[in-house]
């Protein structure tokens, strides 16, 4: 059993992973990239992996048999579980409780070399679509508050595999960094009652520097405080405060932008690791006139992280406004 | 001229460094390790870098000249300047400033090889002791809000060059983190009536379970909710606000416990990246009865800070208790 722990200070929750223990030892090598031979998402390699929860399959394939296209299965290693009870307590001035939640990896591709971004159009709405699916089964536990859907490429990025595959982690709270853009943007909105997202669509469509794409439904801006240098938001036009209330049209042009985006980082960056997370409402909440669901992708180009997110202090070498115009200039 | 930026919905802000603006081209080589053959910061080259703003060298040596134990000079490609207006200004949503500011280098010995906690001792104390030196000159900035002083050792980590040195970054405004910390302080104050920090000292001291270090002045814990593994605080066990106010047997034992922890880390890491930042009070603010300041010390161990930092939730594989004791036991 996992365990959260708060930060009594400033109220961040952490998982503490004492199952995934490690020796100091087992560090060292930690940092070099594995020579991977072998992928255990590979089809035939069904049995490597926790049973499925979800697949898109042919309908004579039994389940964790190969045929698939599109694979979800726990995490073997999970941060959260479902089983068990939250059981929150005290140890003096600090505050835990169970590792409670869901950890699972949405298996993009049979393919062990392709890359998200070079599937085709289809095959990434699937993969949307299943973090729409699976968004929708997890929050009728009703323990859940929050669920990040992430996905990490690259082995500089944090991927220890390969194999094209995201991530979801259904948390018992609301990480802190949610609860920051809730409060930033109701602030806003109880002085302008108006969303801010929309606010900034409608500004970066106007002044059209930071845009790094654009098509019907979505937006594709390098933000005006960009942290590090590529860092780009693609936002629905629309108003929505869920991603799960996205339809299916919707998706269809997430995974178009989603691919577009994606493809230009990779032509100005030479297919740099990069990290993406789904920013969206928490998932017990009901609609909201003032958050705006929306991406974050964060191409890993340089190592100063580590003092950065020690400070919360951030220093970007390229302005968004260059960035914003070698990726439109790019042709995918 | 340098910008700070704002991010509209949660307040972070940012250093867009225009100056010192990148082709995309030229972040390819970034994750790779330079072969440094060469340091600009050592003994002969003093005028491969800005004169110096400080030294401790002989009284019969002129500045900028060999026989330098310690050297400040300004960073040669400064995040922020001191010259000019700070000219806050809006645009649309947006809200910036002028890069009005300092960034300095200091560099820890004339050593190209050696590490800080290699050093003897009373060489560490002469570096706590001109970070002091450093902000109470700065200080009589009144533009300056806050100084941030930190130190990235190893590549990893974020530094470009081997030759031992930290840095300090003078702000005219608050960062984030900083204000963060104020509020939960401030909070738990009022409703207790005593500093949080001084709390968790006191519970640690009594647990004795996340203490990793311990002597006459200062405490050295890995924290509850720690966010990586071998986090470790360094705390003075005296309530106090500002570190500018330590006295000099008190930076005497900041020194000791330095040197002890970090070789500490050396030995049970075998030598890995890390970084630290002294957390400590806005400058230009009078002493606070419920913020303590430390020194947080962050190892580079693993790659999946980039997904953490994005979201702000972190998963720890190792369990604070462990890692206070693994470095419990080791004697350097």
């Amino acid at each position: 059993m996992t365990e959260l722990r708060k930060d009594p200070i400033i109220g961040r929750w952490v998982i503490i992973a004492k199952e995934r223990g490690r020796r100091p030892s087992d560090f060292l090598t930690l940092v070099e990239e594995k020579k991977e031979q072998f992928s255990p998402f590979a089809p035939g390699n069904e049995n490597m992996t926790p049973p499925e929860i979800y697949a898109i399959r042919p309908e004579n394939t039994p389940p964790n048999t190969p045929g698939w296209t599109l694979r979800v299965v726990p995490n073997k290693y999970p941060a959260l579980r479902v089983e068990g009870e939250l059981n929150p307590r005290g140890e003096g001035i600090y505050d835990m409780m169970n590792g409670i939640g869901a950890h699972e990896v949405i298996i993009e591709t049979p393919d062990p070399e392709k890359k998200l971004e070079e599937l085709e159009l289809p095959a990434i709405h699937n993969v949307v679509r299943t973090y729409k699916l699976r968004i929708e089964d997890l929050k009728r536990d009703i323990r859940l508050k929050y669920i990040l859907v992430f996905k990490n490429h690259g082995h500089l990025a944090g991927a220890t595999l390969k194999h094209a595959h995201s991530q979801l982690i259904a948390t018992p709270v609301v990480p802190k960094r949610v609860v920051e853009e809730m409060t930033g943007s109701k602030t806003y909105y109880k002085l302008k009652e108006r969303c801010i997202y929309c606010d900034i669509i409608r500004q970066e469509l106007k002044d059209n520097i930071r845009v790094a794409f654009e098509e019907e439904h979505f937006i594709a801006i390098e933000p005006f405080a960009a942290r590090v240098p590529f860092e780009t938001w693609i936002l629905p036009k629309k108003h929505m405060s869920h991603f799960e209330t996205s339809n299916d049209t919707e998706l269809h042009h997430l995974a178009l932008t989603l691919k577009t985006v994606l493809k230009k980082l990779n032509r100005a960056l030479q297919s740099p690791p990069y990290n993406f997370v789904i920013h969206t409402s928490p998932i017990q909440e009901e609609r909201k006139s003032y958050y705006h669901w929306h991406i974050e992708i964060m191409p890993k180009l340089t190592n100063v992280a580590g003092f950065e997110w020690g400070s919360g202090f951030f220093i970007n070498p390229t302005p968004p406004e260059d960035a914003a115009q070698f990726l439109r200039e790019i042709s995918v």
